[in-house]
């Protein structure tokens, strides 16, 4: 059995999804070419590719009006991108949760003129401001929100509805760190996008989920290739796109058909945090996890022990055990345990053991 | 055996690399982890890394002042990222010798004053306009040629002199698609790139070869993830990178070196460019290249038939004799072999035994 592997990404994959890969390396489905190696406008490909958009559709239940791109650059390529694309120079409003919409916040800055809705700093990002209390321009040409903070493991359990709020800005969601845990509320949203290295496969690939109207606003000083509109019109290839990892994320989208689906990768994200986020509460005070416990994040969890000297014991034990990739960044310190679709219960569990008999033997 | 791919890219890849990828795809060296499952932070992808960098460093004999970043984008991403870390605003003087660095020129018009110091238009992009007569301006920030027209089948088998021709900007390269082909003449160079996927690996990974002094003068709207002094600063781990990418293309590296590096490329590019134009040029008027002789590309061999109704009955022919993706790009029609390093000798042989008996047939 290979070790369960905690890193928060790119991160872990299914593993049958990889020996599948594997085995199709040099030659898939008979045609004489490993899928590295197609041209991407060639007939092999192309099936590939609209495959996996359709998978990934249906999985998602993304509506009609809302375009599917397969980009480069990552999340923090995509801070830029969106004010490229969206902000029209005006107004933006951020919602600050942790670092990933901080930088975000700070990058929209140079195309617009960005502010924080809210914040939740004054906190040391553990909580989630309320909604009720954004402080939303209205002449905002989007709000932007982290809907999972991968590094201070904070995230919203249900979108906000601006509308209800009193907005007519669309909302803009950095969803790459749970992507596929659960459904997502397309009527709240108008913008998503996700690096694909956390839920979903290879670092490299950057999905985009786009509502029509929205396209054809990018500024003069946009790059061609980050132009969702020229992106959009060619069908994601106006550049060469990141083959393999469109590849390799369409053998996930199939691998959580197969589990379920979404509702599936819900419940059972669900389940692996409860029993987590459970002992982490109740165990005499030797490790814990600093979030709000309606803001703490399925997929990313945080956590410390009291006593801080212990964390290289801790780590070293973890690796014996088959626990990899616990450490925690380097700008919250501690541990971070992630628990992404691909991590089985039994991983989790795996890892509560580790956590209950480091304690007794260190407590 | 597999069948012969000439596809211009994504390309072939050499078989001993995909099948130690396919190999490792579950576990990379006893790590209990797949490369695409690592944090590019850890000690074990950043070895990965650092290996592929200074493989290709010592391939290409990069001297110390020029940095290697490893981006995302491709070609016509650099297109904007280039101008945007290097013209200042000011004037960018393009040599245009083909599809490529004609978008290079439009796209460069978004951030500077860009103009075309030269152009093979009228020749149909079969010639290579002298360097002694490019119209370079004094206050060019840079001067950008791409060294291998991928779409037209034309390289400068030289890269220009600048300072010889009295210039004194830096000069840009596209290389693309003939990149570890042949050595690199550093002293003329000022910053190169090229997308891996045709000579190196997956699609989704871009090289950069940046000097120095050319760091720091990006213009304030730069994406941060393609500002190249931030990406320097950072080793190319400000974003996540395109981890398996830089993989694959350290294992094509080292596979490029134990076959004799870059010198034994040039040997057989040479060799196999002789044999597949001899052939073009001799063959009664069946087929015929257009480009002038001292323009041919080494890596991009398009090619027609006399007559075109013939070309369907070529393609079907060629693929059941296991030749792979010989139609020429859409907007040059005709066919285009390409014969990178991945392929063989014997493949450019295959295919002359093919031209001839198909001509044979139907001649």
């Amino acid at each position: 059995m290979r070790p369960y592997n905690f890193s928060a990404g790119p991160a872990a994959l299914p593993e049958p999804v990889l020996r599948q890969a594997a085995e199709e390396m040099l030659d898939w489905h008979g045609c004489g070419m490993g899928v590295m190696e197609m041209s991407h406008r060639g007939k092999e490909f192309i099936s590939i590719c609209e495959d996996a958009e359709h998978t990934l559709r249906e999985l998602l239940a993304v509506p009609s009006n809302v375009r599917i791109l397969f980009m480069q650059g990552g999340g923090l390529g995509e801070n830029a991108i969106v004010p490229m694309n969206l902000s029209r120079g005006g107004a933006v409003d951020v919602v600050v949760t942790g670092s990933w919409s901080q930088k975000s916040l700070k990058e929209a800055g140079r195309y617009a003129d960005a502010r924080a809705a809210a914040s939740n700093e004054a906190s040391g990002h553990t909580e989630l401001p309320a909604p009720a209390t954004w402080a939303l321009r209205d002449e905002a040409a989007y709000v932007h929100v982290c809907s999972n903070e991968t590094i201070h493991g904070v995230e919203m359990h249900t979108l906000p509805d601006l509308a209800a709020l009193g907005s007519r800005a669309p909302l803009v969601v950095d969803c790459s760190s749970h992507i596929l845990s659960r459904p997502i509320d397309w009527s709240r949203v108008g913008l998503a996008f996700a690096g694909a290295q956390k839920n979903i496969g290879p670092a490299g690939l950057t999905l985009v989920f786009v509502r029509d109207d929205l396209l054809g606003h990018a500024l003069p000083i946009c790059p061609s290739a980050f132009d969702y509109s020229v992106v959009a019109a060619n069908g994601s290839m106006y550049n060469t796109p990141p083959t393999y990892g469109i590849y390799m994320a369409g053998l996930v989208f199939h691998w959580v058909k197969a589990q379920g689906g979404v509702a599936e990768m819900d419940r059972r994200a669900a389940e692996k945090a409860a029993l987590l986020y459970g002992y982490l509460d109740d165990n005499g005070g030797f490790y814990r996890n600093p979030v709000a416990p309606g803001a703490r994040s399925r997929m990313n969890v945080p956590f410390f022990l009291a006593d801080e000297r212990l964390n290289e014991a801790f780590l070293t034990g973890a690796r014996e055990a088959g626990l990899l990739q616990l450490k925690g960044h380097k700008s919250v310190g501690g541990m971070r345990a992630s628990i992404y679709n691909a991590m089985p219960l039994s991983g989790v569990q795996a890892l509560v053991n580790h956590l209950q008999d480091f304690a007794r033997r260190h407590g």
